[in-house]
């Protein structure tokens, strides 16, 4: 690869001999972005409890903004008379900003969809609005992200092969036009992979993606209420019939070992609410698994979360500390944990790039994997109940 | 005075020409404050919303802690267990904790005072539980502050002078019962005056408790209904009959313009929840007043909340993202808000301070009174409804 310093540039450092996990470098014009990169979600121009210096100094090279939500509030076009969502939330490094397609499909009863766009209520006030792929390419311009997202349709898990690929057709006619529609040359436009999981439609999806001028790929549909081994399944499906030049970004996911597992497969990039979600309820990840901060045994308990964990909060608080804010209902608590989460989730990331770049991904994945408790799907499934983030409306309002 | 680098020394280094304004120095085991001082309030072991980091950076100087909330919860034996309140929330600076005498007395339908001490529900879970004064010296022994308050009774704005009178003498035996008490000597026991709006009273506390062996003293009872000018009034009675060699606190003052008229009446210690109460609902100060930072003015504002301000919030943040935080609900705007108000009040007593040093406090008095517009006794009348905080359970809960 020679496009190194050039805008948009993705130049592949490594690419690791025991798996499709590669270590790369993308150039944006807020700066470079190292791969694998976690990037942590600032839904309403905020991640939430934090300010922007916490969260650079979490190590977060680029964060996520929703489309769906800044467009309703405070509106794309205040973000422009700001000089764009960068100024507005004072951070400096790399914004990426996901279309508004997910989110408004994930309205069910609030939108219809048809061949040219979706026409939704906004779950604040009720009110009618429309979002076409050229409507979110104006709206991403206005907002001013360095990375930008094709307008896509998401097929529910459990949609038949038939209805997939009818999406998955519509992402693709979207895609073009938002190719057509894109006005700004300082913004990387992503296309979508979908497909549901549907291994022959996933494999035409990336073909047909990786050959549209693009500068990387997004691979939506997936932690979307299927298994995980399903999940695995489809994306080593997908990653192999993507170009191997641009970076790969599994929307959406994930947990600690989803974001092994994808790394394992050739994905460059993640974001998830996961840790700063867990983290208002008072869920820690540690190396083991996730640790219940609330729980009475941490109540005289001087360690940190995690012993030898580098972030702000396990620096400098002890657990029997947060189990108190927590019982307290102190929002202290959720700032402290969402700290730690996220620092979790940056540092697997880096550390797994260096894993690459010393050749010895294999095993860290291994160690990892077999020390880290993941949850499992049936609790999984009672959070996803309670907490929201399935394919209906608690997307949107949870984001 | 001789007394300086002495534990628990008060060094009047400036007493003003023109009003009763001082300027000193307190020596405490965890350090040096200079007076006048305002004192974050710190509830349950946490200035609402911030780190001890960020409080540090505010520039404050001492936080308090209420003993009442920290006996209840986390409980005085588990603060005694992490070493004390310092290192349970990690702050390295002194620290004053308040008897409980005021928060129990504020429990009104929930307790019963005696001669020997008081006898309450837990706001929390109802449980009942008993101070004495032997009993607050304890607790505030366990949990280890550098400056602890000896119980006391304060009397409900309204009540006649006979009952004032009991309230102030059984305060005064309370107190006298503090000192017997009092088994570390590496904290500070201030005793406090009573004696409701009745300068006679005031004047006999004022001497009473000047000639007890403490080491400051807090003024009580004040700032729980009654009108400013007789707040102001009572205020300048009490301060000229106390000793002029240790420290005078102003309990649970105040508002900017309190703030003041204390200094001018001789007092140099002031602790409120008002900038974090304000701030959480969206309220900053400036030098001309409140706003409130929910107002549809603000929407496209790029300026700080206060041109030239030296707080976090304004050099990085404009009204604009402040004011989409609050209508989005981010806990970041009240964070944000709280930050502005915190250091707004620690600055105003830094200025005054230097303002005294300098002999020009009368000029500087009479300019921020002029330029700060206060709240109206309506506004403020109907703030107390909404956010609580007079002499009911208000007072607790909210603190």
């Amino acid at each position: 690869m020679q496009n190194s310093k050039e805008l948009f540039g993705f130049d592949l450092i490594q690419t690791d001999r025991s798996s499709a996990a590669r270590a790369g470098v993308f150039q944006t014009p807020h700066g470079a972005i190292a791969t694998p990169v976690f990037m942590p979600v600032g839904t309403q121009a905020t991640v939430k409890t934090l300010t922007s210096r916490e969260v650079d100094e979490l190590g977060a090279q680029i964060l996520l903004g929703n489309t769906y939500h800044l467009y309703l509030r405070p509106g794309d076009q205040l973000l422009a008379d700001f000089g764009g969502l960068h100024r507005f939330m004072a951070w400096q490094r790399p914004i990426l900003t996901d279309s508004g397609g997910f989110q408004v499909w994930s309205l069910s009863d609030r939108r219809t969809i048809d061949d040219d766009g979706v026409t939704f209520r906004s779950h604040l006030d009720g009110s009618p609005h429309r979002f076409t792929p050229e409507r979110v390419m104006e709206v991403q311009g206005r907002i001013g992200a360095d990375i930008v997202m094709a307008f896509d349709e998401c097929s529910a898990y459990g949609a038949d092969h038939a209805y997939a690929a009818v999406a998955m057709e519509r992402t693709h006619r979207w895609l073009e036009r938002c190719v057509t529609a894109q006005t700004r040359k300082d913004q990387a436009l992503f296309g979508i992979v979908q497909g549901n999981v549907f291994p022959d439609l996933r494999e035409r999806s990336a073909i047909f993606i990786g050959e549209q001028p693009v500068h990387g790929f997004g691979i939506g549909g997936l932690s979307v209420g299927e298994p995980k081994d399903v999940m695995y399944s489809v994306l080593w499906h997908t990653t192999a019939s993507l170009p191997t030049n641009r970076p790969r970004y599994l929307m959406g996911v994930g947990s600690p070992e989803d974001l092994i597992q994808g790394v394992a497969r050739g994905v460059d990039m993640f974001d998830c609410v996961l840790p700063t979600r867990l983290g208002r309820h008072g869920a820690a990840f540690t190396s083991t698994g996730r640790i219940n901060l609330l729980n009475a045994q941490w109540a005289s308990d001087e360690a940190p979360i995690e012993a030898g964990c580098d972030c702000a909060t396990c620096v400098t608080y002890s657990r029997g500390y947060l189990r108190h804010l927590f019982r307290a209902r102190e929002t202290l608590g959720p700032r402290l944990a969402t700290i730690h989460n996220v620092r979790f989730l940056i540092r697997l990331m880096e550390q797994a790039r260096v894993a690459i770049l010393e050749d010895r991904f294999e095993t860290f994945q291994h160690e990892f994997l077999a020390t880290y408790q993941a949850v499992s799907e049936r609790v999984r499934d009672e959070q996803r109940q309670r907490y929201g983030r399935r394919h209906e409306r608690a997307a949107v309002s949870h984001a």
